[in-house]
C-alpha cells in the first residue's frame, strides 16, 4: 500500500532509490504566489549533502536540484511542484556483494520479507538519500513560515555522551561546526569522539533538538492529528530515529504535577507561561510558547567491523561492510529533522484556518 | 479541520465530550465475519474504567458500551461498527468555576485559542474519557490479532523512579496489581509513592511499555507510513504522552554501531536476531522479533495544590483544583496504549496484503 | 476497507443499518461557533422521512435526531458532531423471507459476495435509511453556506417522461408538491403516472436537478479533486443514482465548440458569462455562475410484480416482494442530493482557503 | 489544498504543465514483482500522443516516457514508481497573447480566480497534457488486471450524432480507426463530420464507452467509496467530461422497476443476470457482470471562429484562437478514460482483499 505521501493540505510524495536514475519529491497543494528560486532549495539540500564535514562520508554527490513543475515566473503556481535530483556519483558495483546477505541494522531483510526482492544498491529505497525529497520540500515550507515570523531551528544537541552547554549556545555555529552543534567546544570534543570511533571501525549516534519560535496558539487538530502526534510521526519516519520527545519528554515520567505543570501568567497584557515543560504543546495544540522536541538517532548501521549475519541461502556468515559510510549521520540529519518539522507545522497551520465558522465567513466576504 | 479519524484500511473516528450525552467510536472497514460479543469490548473498557484501583480516581462510572451498528447475529458485518457509552455520572456543577480560567497543564487555553470557546465541563473533548472510543476499537483489533497468534501486551514499567524488575515479571499481575505493573514488589512501592504524592496534593507520572509478539516480518509502509512512525503518532496522540521510543529508544544516541546493531543468525532454519536493540522494527518494517516500545506519561495536571494561572479576564490568579482526580493516570492508560498499538498494527497488516503482485493475483484466483 | 467516510476538511462518517438499533453520522472538522438547534437538522430529516407524500411509502418512522456530541450552549464546538436517529418502527419479521434469496436490482447478492453474509433486514446497510446520516450532515453545511449567501436548491426535474416546465417554476412548490417538483402542473401529472405504475405493481424513476447560487469563482482542486469530480462522487454514491451530469451534461457530446463555449462579458464591471452550458464549472473549478447538475435515479427495485431470481441454495425461483415500499424514491431523495452537494461544496470552499500564500500570511497576521 | 493525488491503496500523483520542463506521475503503492518494460507504458502513451490520427492535432510530440524510480531488474519493487515525459515540442511564444484574456470554455479565468495568476502557456496545468501521467499509471494497472483475466476496453461510441452500430462492432478497429470507433462505417461518417466542423472553424464532442470484463462480484466499498462513485470521480476529473453514466445511465429515469431490474438466474451452476441494465454494479459493488459506463466529452473549447470574451483589463473583446488544436479530443481521450477505469478498479480490488476476517487470517497463515 502507498506510504510515501504525507500531509493533509500540502501533500509531499517522495520517490527514488539510492542508485536509481533520480530522487525527489512532488509537493502538491503548496500555496500559490510565493517567490521561489532554485537557490532556496539548494541551500537546504547542501546542508545534507555528503562531503560537507570532516566527520561524515567523503563521497561526493552534487545533489543539484531541478524544478520540473509548479513554478512559473519565479513564483509557486499552486499546482504540484516537482523537484528532482539526478543520481550522478553512484557506483553500483560497490554493492554487488551486499545483494546476497542481510546487513545488521539495515532494512535489507525487512524489504525482502515484504516485497520478496529489493533494489539492493546502496540501500535502494531505504537509503538516507530518500531524505533529499524531504529536505527539498522542507525548504519551501520554511520559507513560507519565515514570512509569518516563524523560525524552525534544528541542531545537534549531543553526540554519544557529549552534550552542548546551553551557556555556550551560538546559533551561528550550527551551520559552521562539523557536528551542527551550536556550541563550538562541544563540537571539538564530539569530533574527537567520532574520529576515535571511526578508527575503531565503529559508528556513533546522537540527539537532534528542534526549537520552533513564533507559532500562534491553537495549531493542531485533536484527537489524532494533534500537533505533537503529527510531529512524532513525521520525525519517527526518518530512518535511524528511535525516539521522539516533546518538551521535557521522558523526564515527565519522574516529575510530579506541581513540577511539570507550567503556570500561566499575564506579562505585558499577554498570556505567557512561566516555564515550558510542555514544550509548547498542550492537549495536542500549540500553546504560544516555543515548540521544543528531540529526535534520538541511532549510530550508522554500516560499520567496517566484523559482524555476524545471514545470507540469502540461509547460512550464518561473517561480513565487514566496505565503502565510504558516514561514521555518524546526525550532522546531516539535522536539516532533515528541521524540514519535517517545518512541513508538519505549515500543514497544521493551514488546517487550522477552518477551525472557526466566523473566519470562514470572513474569508469569503 | 477533521482530526478525529485514524487509520487507512480500518478507520476509527472517536466522538464525545466528558460531560456530553455520550462518547464512542465508529470503526469503519473492520473485516466481516469476526465473532463479537459486547463482553469482548466491555472487558477492555473495564480496564480503563475509574474506580478499579485504590490509586486512581474513586469516581464511579459504569462505562457500559452499546453496539449501535455493524454487528449482526454475533458477527461483524464489514459495515461501520458504532460503539457508544452513555455518560451517566457527570455532575456538571462541579465544573462551573473552571470555565473562567485556564488550568495549567490542561488544554483549556489551547482549545479557547483555536475555537474561541470550549465545552469546559470536565475537560470536554480533551478529557481522558475520549479514550473510551480508542479502547473500544482496540478490543476488536486485539481479538482479530489474537486469532492470528499475535499478542499485544502493555503494562506499567515505572512510576516516578520506581521501575519493575524483569526478574520478577509475572504477566498475570498486570491485571491484578493496582498499578498494572507485572512485578508485585514494585507495585507495592509504587502504590506507597503515589499515596505519598497524593497526600502532598500532587500527582505522578510513569512509563508504559508494550511488547507485541508474533508479528510477521515486513509489516509497515515506508517511507512515511513506517510501522514505527504510525505507532509513534498513535501513541503520541494519547493525552499526557510526551515521548515515544522504539526498542532501545533514547539509549541509541549513546551507543555505537557495533553495540546497537542486532546480528542475524539462523536458529533451527529460521532467521532470528541475537539481540533486539531495534525493538522489532528495521527500516520502518517489522523484522519478526518482538516489537517493543514505551510511552512516557506526564503526571496528571489536575492537582489540588495551589497553582498560579490566568483567568479569561486576563488577571493573574491563584487556584486549587477540587474534584476526584486521578493522582496518576498510568494504570488506566495501559489499556489505551495497548489499544492504539493493536489498532495500528492490524491496520498496517492489512496494508501489507497488497505489497506483492503475485499475492493479489493469488487472492483473486 | 473503510468506505463510509467522505470529505477532506470536514469528514462525515455514516453508520447504521435499516433495522439495527440506530443510524447516524459523525461530522468531524465542522467549524466551531455556528449556532445550531436540533430543529435545524430535524427540518432536513423531515424532508426525507417516509409518510410525507401520497406517492411514497406510508410507513411511519419518527426519524427523530439526537445530538450526542459536538454542540455546547447552542453552538458547534469544532469537535466531532455525533447525530443519531434511533430505529423505532422496524418489524424484522417482515424480512425473514428475503434472507434466503437475492432481490433483483438490490445489493443482496453483492453484499453476500463481498462479506460472505449480510444483515438482510430491510436491506441492512444498503437501505435508503443510510441517507439519514447524509441529510443530517447536509443540514449543517447548508446552514453555514447560507450564512455566506450561498443557496443549494434541489428539486425533481422529471418523473418518467413527465418534465417540469421552467416557465411554471415556483420554488415554493418544491416543499409543497407530492413530487418535490417546482411546477404544480407537472406534479399533478406525475402523481397520476406514479399511481398508475403502482397499480401495475411497478415502480418509477426520475431526475433530480440542483442549482447552487452564490458560489465564488475558483472553488475546486485540480486535477483529481475538481469540484465536478467531487460532486460526481458524492452524488453517484447515493443508492439508485446511475448518472450524473454537470451543466449541459450529456448534450455536450452532440454540440459544437461554438455552441457549447460560454462567452465571457463584463456587465456592470463584473465578469459574467452570457450562457451557462458549463453549469458553473470550468477546469474543475467554479466560475462564478450558478452550478447546475442532475442526478438520474432508477426506479425502486422493490416491486410486488413477480420476478425471477436465485436463492442462496442456487435454485431459480419466482418471487414477489411484499411490504410498504416506495413506488418512487425521487421525492425523498431530493434532500439527499441537496445535502451531498452542500457538503461537497463547503468542503471544497474550505480547501480553497489555502490556495494562495498571501492569504495564509494575512490569516495569521 | 492538494488535489493531484488519487487512490487509497495505490496512490497516483500527477504533476506538470503543458509547457514546463516535464510532466508525469508518481505511482505509490503499486505492488512489487510485476514485470514491466518501458514499452508497456509507451504503448499506452502512444494512443494519446498527438499526430496519430488525421482528425486530431498535427502537433508532433514525442512523449517518450522515462522511468526514474521503482523498477529494478525489470520488475516493480513496491516503492514509488516515477514516470516522466519531457516536454520537447513546446513553443511558448505561441501563447504570449492568451496570457492577457480568458478563453471561453477554458480554465483561464477559474485558475486566475483561485491562484491570482497562472502558467498561461498552452493551458498550463489545465492542459490535456496532464493526462500523460494518468495514462502512464493506467498502463501498469491494466497490465496487472490482465494477469487476473480482467480486460478494460474503452472506445468511441459516438461523435456528434454519429453512433456506432453494435452489429458492426469489431474490437480490432478501436486501435485502427481515426476515431477509435470499433465500427469502421461509423468511423468514416464521423471523420467526415469532424472535417466539416473543422472547416467551419469549429469543434466536436462525443461519447466514450468502457466495458470491463472479468471483474469478480463484491468489488467496491459502500457507502461513499462505492465502485460507481469512485469511477464517477475518476472520469469526471478528466478535463472535458461533463457527464458519467453507469449501465443504462440516464435512461433509468424513464424506466419502470420491472423493466430496469435485472433478473438473476443460475446458468451452468453459476449465478448470472439475464440482462445488465445495472451496468455490472449493484449497491456500489460489482455484481460479476460486465461493468459498462460512458463519459460524455465536450467539444474542444479552442476554436478559431471569432469568440467574445473579456481581457484581464476588464474589457469586452473579440478573439480567435490560433494554433494546432484538436477539432475533437475524443479519440485521444479514449485511453485516458480506459486508464482511469483500470486504476480505479485495481485500487478497489485491493481494498476488497480485507473485507473478510477469515481471509486476513488465511493470508497470514
Amino acid at each position: 500500500m502507498s506510504g510515501s505521501s504525507l500531509g493533509k493540505n500540502i501533500k509531499i510524495t517522495t520517490f527514488g532509490e539510492s542508485h536509481g536514475p533520480a530522487l525527489g519529491v512532488v509537493i502538491d497543494g503548496f500555496p500559490a504566489g510565493m517567490e521561489l528560486q532554485v537557490e532556496d532549495i539548494q541551500k537546504f539540500l547542501d546542508r545534507r549533502k555528503p562531503g560537507q564535514s570532516s566527520i561524515t562520508t567523503q563521497r561526493k554527490e552534487a545533489d543539484e536540484v531541478q524544478i520540473l513543475s509548479g513554478i512559473f515566473e519565479g513564483k509557486t503556481t499552486g499546482t504540484p511542484i516537482m523537484l528532482v535530483v539526478n543520481n550522478t556519483s553512484q557506483r553500483s558495483s560497490d554493492y554487488s556483494e551486499i545483494a546476497s546477505y542481510y546487513r545488521p541494522g539495515h532494512a535489507d531483510y525487512t524489504f525482502d520479507s515484504k516485497y520478496r526482492f529489493r533494489d539492493y544498491r546502496g540501500g535502494g529505497r531505504s537509503s538516507g538519500r530518500e531524505t533529499i525529497g524531504r529536505v527539498a520540500a522542507g525548504s519551501l515550507c520554511s520559507k513560507l513560515l519565515s514570512q509569518m515570523g516563524i523560525s524552525v531551528c534544528a541542531y545537534t544537541k549531543s553526540i554519544g555522551n557529549i552534550e552542548i552547554d546551553y551557556n555556550k549556545f551560538d546559533a551561528s555555529n550550527i551551520l559552521k561546526t562539523q557536528t551542527a552543534m551550536p556550541d563550538a567546544d562541544a563540537d571539538a570534543l564530539a569530533v574527537e569522539y567520532v574520529n576515535k570511533c571511526r578508527m575503531d571501525q565503529d559508528s556513533v549516534g546522537g540527539v537532534i533538538e528542534v526549537v520552533i519560535k513564533g507559532v500562534p496558539a491553537g495549531i493542531g487538530d485533536p484527537v489524532f492529528d494533534k500537533l505533537d502526534a503529527c510531529l512524532a510521526k513525521a520525525i519517527m519516519s526518518i530512518g535511524a530515529v528511535k525516539a521522539v520527545e516533546i518538551g521535557d519528554g521522558i523526564k515527565v515520567s519522574i516529575a510530579t504535577g506541581s513540577q511539570n505543570n507550567d503556570a500561566f501568567e499575564m506579562v505585558d497584557n499577554k498570556l505567557t507561561k512561566k516555564t515550558n515543560h510542555a514544550g509548547g504543546i498542550l492537549g495536542g495544540m500549540s500553546d504560544g510558547s516555543d515548540i521544543i522536541l528531540r529526535a534520538y538517532i541511532k549510530p550508522t548501521p554500516s560499520i567496517s567491523k566484523d559482524q555476524q549475519t545471514v545470507n540469502k541461502a540461509g547460512e550464518n556468515i561473517t561480513i565487514n561492510i566496505k565503502g565510504r559510510h558516514d561514521p555518524i549521520i546526525v550532522p546531516r540529519a539535522v536539516v532533515v529533522v528541521e524540514s519535517m518539522c517545518a512541513f508538519t507545522l505549515l500543514d497544521a497551520m493551514i488546517s487550522n484556518m477552518s477551525a472557526r465558522a466566523d473566519r470562514i465567513i470572513d474569508f469569503y466576504k
